[in-house]
């Protein structure tokens, strides 16, 4: 025996014991919640033990080769049976952290590490939960949270979870299930003009798993895809799933009549386009129809894609819905949908609507959607909730809209907006060069918003036109004021 | 005036009018739930007229070129309203559908295409959809899904909805919910022997896609990882996952110990191993604890990783669980779970326990899970759920492994069954040379099931041992007497 044992053996009679107690009146007050008492025959002392040795081994408070009692001896002074402890050893030897030799008994594992307590994990902090939280918000992407449809959504969850046959447990269609796809082939006819079928309709986790599917199969495809056009203005991590495939990502200029798609014949070797038809993100603007035929044409011509992305394609508030892009040429446009901005992105659903040269691309393996949430969206969207939430929705950003344009008009009138006839946000133009110094006025005032810059494609020279994208569908109800006019407080 | 408007417009004012009134009707008893009604002043009309000059312009039956009659001429033909023909006119000129030009009035667009209706879509059919549905199915991978406990889950998503903060409707952490992952760490240390911090888990969208991400940061990683190995016997889409990623994968040989980890020194260029160290899948071995401590060792001494796929690793009948390989090592162990074979597929949760020198890896855009679904799950595993439900499948695949054995001592004793320690399913031994003529048997006895063979790893040469691999987890209740005395009047 070292000495390491005998410091253990001391604190093991006493504390260990009593911390299996505590283990086993955990478990008998959680009822039969608690797997330590699946099985008769001491398991509860058993597995105490057994953490107990594994914790101290891996902290090294037994020192690596470190000779054990005898299961015989360590019962004895423990009180257990024998085969408590023989099994506890058993399995720590079946683990790893134990060795039993013939004739040189059961010790502490060499290659436990044996450098002592492991160093304080680092948490992990992605980008996202890095940035402080500031007073207001007005950063574009999300509707306003608070509005969610919880008791509607719990309504249809318990429907759709009472009708679901048994396989829908299973792994089930890549492409989502059929109830969903059909529901929303129907919605995205009606409501968008888009020319779906159910079995060319896909369900993804959200439009970043869409746009890196696209990705793969335009490289994929024969000939493969080496660039895709990606407007001036957009998201960075939505060119960035582009070229995390090994894809150019040449820049189309963008202007107050959308996406210049009349340039795409001048540009070598674009095999596919991702545009935002119907509100340009984020400069607002609805491409104009002789840019759409315009794409159209390139894309038949040169047997090139377009990637619709109708990200907020349900919110117009002084005119008509324009029909998505594509239902002028089902074959040649990729269709591209969410759940995000009408409903809430923690869903992680959105759709598209594949050509048919891509829907060999997809893996029957990679489903990647709950079955239970898809087919609570079926029948949401089947029962008409849908419909009721897009339309109060629209009234309430329609309002908020209407009031960011009075609060401006009224307190800093020398700002022109731009992008408001739809989606949930737009663009507050400022004059040349005052887009930093707005920028750190609203950093003072204790409010998120994004420069317009921010936006810009990066292989794009200079900065661009100055500007603040408002993100008016963030805040709930109650902040709203508050953020409204910390942003004009900011402006010039 | 062209010959297709003259056809065309016989058939609107009769037809289109009828269907229109039909969406009407149809809208009105729909209640609130139809968007068509949103807004006042003949909208309805509108959107049907639209509609159906948009269907027509689509399927050629208006030419392109015709020539429409003027918005105040078709107004008074149909008994519409001016602006409400004017209203469908503009939407699809909008759509690109129609051209309006001064002086020629308003066209079909030239590039609508004008080959007649669309073919019929040919429905893409995924590989899984494709077999024939048999009359038995003893195919591995998935539980017996007429056991998914809807009722309690149901509760638990009730629970959850309530409790859950505004912000988890929005984008979210990468990683997942802190709330499940909090859980998931005291599940898994106390289950598993996991060391289990909430910071370092991930949830994923299942195994594939925790696999997919996997292989993409090994790929990145600095070094960069160029091969994996694998075991020699597995899973086609799980290689996949690395191949498509352009890592190679060497076989490491499987026996009656699981995987000859001792190999792994002498090969040359490979970053990592994907292990199955709890079940080896399909053969069933556990890894001998030599065999766990020489892959750690070997992790360690080379700096690469092994991929610890722990996917059955709840469901042990007739000896204590071995504790997961990643206790040994959390530097050097990923460790993987998923939610699909203690609940179901269907739900698409998996989870990782990342090692620090992954945790960077992380896009902060990639989030792939509903968050109310792994809300509920959280609220599942606090609530004993989890737990009772593990038990309760627990014992009955103990039980329907027992009847396996019994029903092939009796009907086939000629076969050696092993694996059936642990897990969902058994393999069955074959004579040298039979598996083929077994496995044709098994067809014309309508039952679904997998060769040995089938899960070979595809650079090894010849076919390796004759087995049947039988998931007796797969049946319900009712089909599992059928389906296991198919097996056994398949069986030589």
């Amino acid at each position: 025996m070292t000495d390491s044992w005998a410091t253990f053996q001391a604190e093991i009679s006493a504390g260990i014991s009593a911390g299996i107690s505590a283990g086993i009146s955990a478990g008998i007050s959680a009822g039969a919640g608690s797997d330590l008492h699946l099985d008769l025959g001491g398991t509860s002392l058993r597995a105490g033990l057994r953490d107990a040795l594994r914790e101290a081994a891996r902290t090294g408070r037994l020192a690596p080769g470190t000779r054990l009692p005898s299961s015989r001896t360590l019962a004895a002074d423990l009180g257990m049976a024998r085969n408590t402890v023989a099994d506890a050893y058993a399995e720590l030897v079946a683990e790893g952290w134990l060795t039993a030799r013939q004739g040189s008994g059961t010790r502490v594992a060499e290659r436990v590490d044996a450098a002592g307590p492991r160093k304080p994990r680092t948490p992990a902090t992605p980008r996202r939960r890095a940035r402080a939280a500031p007073a207001h918000s007005l950063l574009p992407g999300a509707p306003d949270l608070s509005t969610f449809p919880r008791t509607e959504w719990l309504k249809a969850s318990r429907k759709a979870l009472a009708a679901a046959p048994n396989e829908a447990f299973g792994y089930g269609d890549p492409r989502g299930r059929i109830e969903l796809r059909t529901v929303l082939a129907e919605y995205l006819a009606r409501a968008r003009g888009v020319h779906a079928d159910p079995e060319r309709i896909v369900i993804r986790s959200g439009y970043v798993n869409a746009l890196t599917f696209l990705a793969g199969a335009l490289r994929r495809r024969t000939p493969a895809v080496k660039a895709v056009a990606v407007e001036s203005y957009g998201l960075d991590h939505h060119r960035d799933c582009f070229t995390a495939a090994g894809l150019r990502i040449p820049p189309l200029e963008v202007d107050e009549l959308g996406a210049r798609t009349g340039e795409l014949a001048g540009m070598s070797g674009v095999g596919a386009v991702l545009l935002t038809a119907a509100h340009q993100f984020p400069t607002g603007a609805a491409l104009h129809p002789d840019r759409r035929a315009a794409a159209v044409d390139w894309a038949r011509g040169t047997r090139a894609l377009i990637l619709e992305d109708d990200y907020d394609g349900e919110f117009r508030y002084d005119r008509q819905p324009v029909g998505a892009l594509q239902g002028l040429d089902p074959d040649r446009v990729v269709y591209l949908g969410t759940a995000s901005k009408a409903l809430a992105p923690g869903l992680r659903l959105s759709w598209m609507v594949l050509p048919d040269e891509l829907t060999g691309e997809l893996s029957p393996h990679d489903n990647t959607s709950s079955a239970l949430e898809q087919l609570t969206l079926a029948e949401f969207m089947a029962s008409g909730a849908y419909d009721r939430h897009v339309r109060s929705m629209r009234l309430r950003y329609r309002r908020r809209r209407d009031e960011l344009v009075a609060a401006l008009a009224a307190g800093a009138p020398g700002v022109r907006i731009s992008g408001i006839a739809a989606g949930l946000n737009a663009i507050l133009e400022l004059p040349p060069g005052t887009e930093q110094s707005v920028m750190r006025a609203a950093h003072w005032q204790g409010l998120a918003v994004q420069g317009l810059s921010e936006f810009r494609h990066p292989q794009l020279p200079g900065r661009g036109k100055d500007g603040l994208m408002v993100g008016y569908a963030t805040p709930t109800d109650s902040a709203w004021a508050g953020a409204l006019a910390a942003l004009i407080r900011a402006l010039p």
